[in-house]
């Protein structure tokens, strides 16, 4: 079988450091920046042009796949959706990380261009992720009139409300000591941001019958950071606080 | 550098057998139908849930560039774009085939799916497109609003006039005895789309000046013909006329 052989044209900068607590679309998050390096070897003229453009399509690797890491390939037909309860949908109806080949496709807002720095906000990927390929997103072709969705289209949106104990509060102020008023309200916003839209893999949500079933207090990295939430009222009642927010150490 | 390796997953069955001729964005011509087929090891589970959706990324490696077939990559850091009047722009801000990673992006409509076998309409690619990935389009992150287009957006689209010699209708009722009415009239249309956008490469064009540098009869290769057509009035009245379709003799 033809092999088709590809290298990261650029790697992403991103404050989202793991997979829990990455938004699962981008536009999710739209306070959030991050940086898009071309590789130091490619001319940055090939990027001239690009910010005339609102948007552009990452072509990206899912390095972050426990399958791809340990080079065994762990390829299913089929995949359980978060928040899709339970229904089976096949791999090529899903924007499952977890396909034949682990290419990634996601729809980012241009910021700005320095250099080889491309400044995006929106952005869902990891810290890190190897990107293949940038175009620019096209919405006289891209978005065609009458499009509809499939079964995605009848997921619920999580609706978590947020809270932030004191000390969390005083946390963020304690680590952000040379931010601006706004510039810290943007990150707080994003940090209510990931929760609202429920990190938690879907085995560890519960049930309304058994709400908490393994643990009611989680910690995902952001930025330099471990933020820690507590799930106050089980299942139904979906409240989020934040408890923590502490230098994250590896 | 590390380098990421992928297979593809399925082929581009398409009545476009070479890149003249083949339409250069989706869309453009709507009436016509192409199949992808899904590898024979691949279990065609992997596209239930898909027909829910009304468009679908393909994700496919550009194998008829010639440094892709010769083996030795020829990556520009500008490209010319057709119809850009010589304007260079970077290849990132474009969609040109020629870029460091061969991959393209094209959104078409999906029309059916049987087995293993998926059928679109509005394809841009050429027959026997190797097909990385297959997503569903997500209209309500993947259409953003208020979203816009760069340099592309000026590019003014071509108006071309298109004839058909009586011999050449006669040609297309030879070529086509077991068509219906309606099926040989999508057939004249589709033919009919692609002369309009004008398919010749920008060197065959000429200048106002020097309306026809190189030839006025050109012959591109649709379904199992050979379409010729003639320009008639040099450039500036942008009058095709086809005068022959035959059988493809390669």
């Amino acid at each position: 079988m033809e092999t088709f052989s590809f290298q990261a044209i650029a790697h992403v900068e991103s404050p989202y450091k793991e997979k829990f607590g990455t938004p699962r679309q981008p536009g999710l998050v739209a306070t959030t920046l991050g940086h898009i390096h071309l590789r130091e070897d490619l001319n940055p003229d090939a990027l001239e042009g690009l910010a005339e453009y609102s948007h552009a399509w990452l072509v990206f690797v899912f390095h972050a796949n426990d399958s791809f890491k340990t080079g065994k390939p762990f390829v299913k037909t089929k995949v359980h959706p978060p928040r899709l309860e339970g229904r089976a949908v096949g791999v090529f109806s899903s924007r499952s990380p977890h396909r034949p080949n682990p290419i990634g496709l996601s729809l980012v807002k241009i910021e700005k261009i320095e250099g080889r720095r491309l400044t995006v906000s929106g952005l869902d990927l990891i810290d890190g992720t190897p990107i293949l390929d940038i175009k620019p997103h096209l919405p006289s072709i891209e978005a065609p009139q009458g499009a509809f969705e499939g079964w995605s289209a009848q997921v619920a949106a999580p609706r978590f409300q947020v809270a932030w104990s004191p000390s969390a509060r005083a946390d963020l102020l304690r680590l952000t000591p040379h931010a601006s008023d706004d510039a810290r309200a943007d990150i707080a916003t994003a940090i209510e941001s990931i929760l609202k839209l429920d990190p938690r893999p879907v085995a560890y949500r519960g049930t309304d019958e058994n709400p908490d079933p393994y643990m009611s207090r989680y910690g995902f990295r952001f930025e330099g950071w471990n933020v820690v939430f507590e799930m106050k009222d089980g299942v139904s009642a979906r409240t989020a606080e934040i408890t923590v927010i502490e230098p994250w150490r590896s």
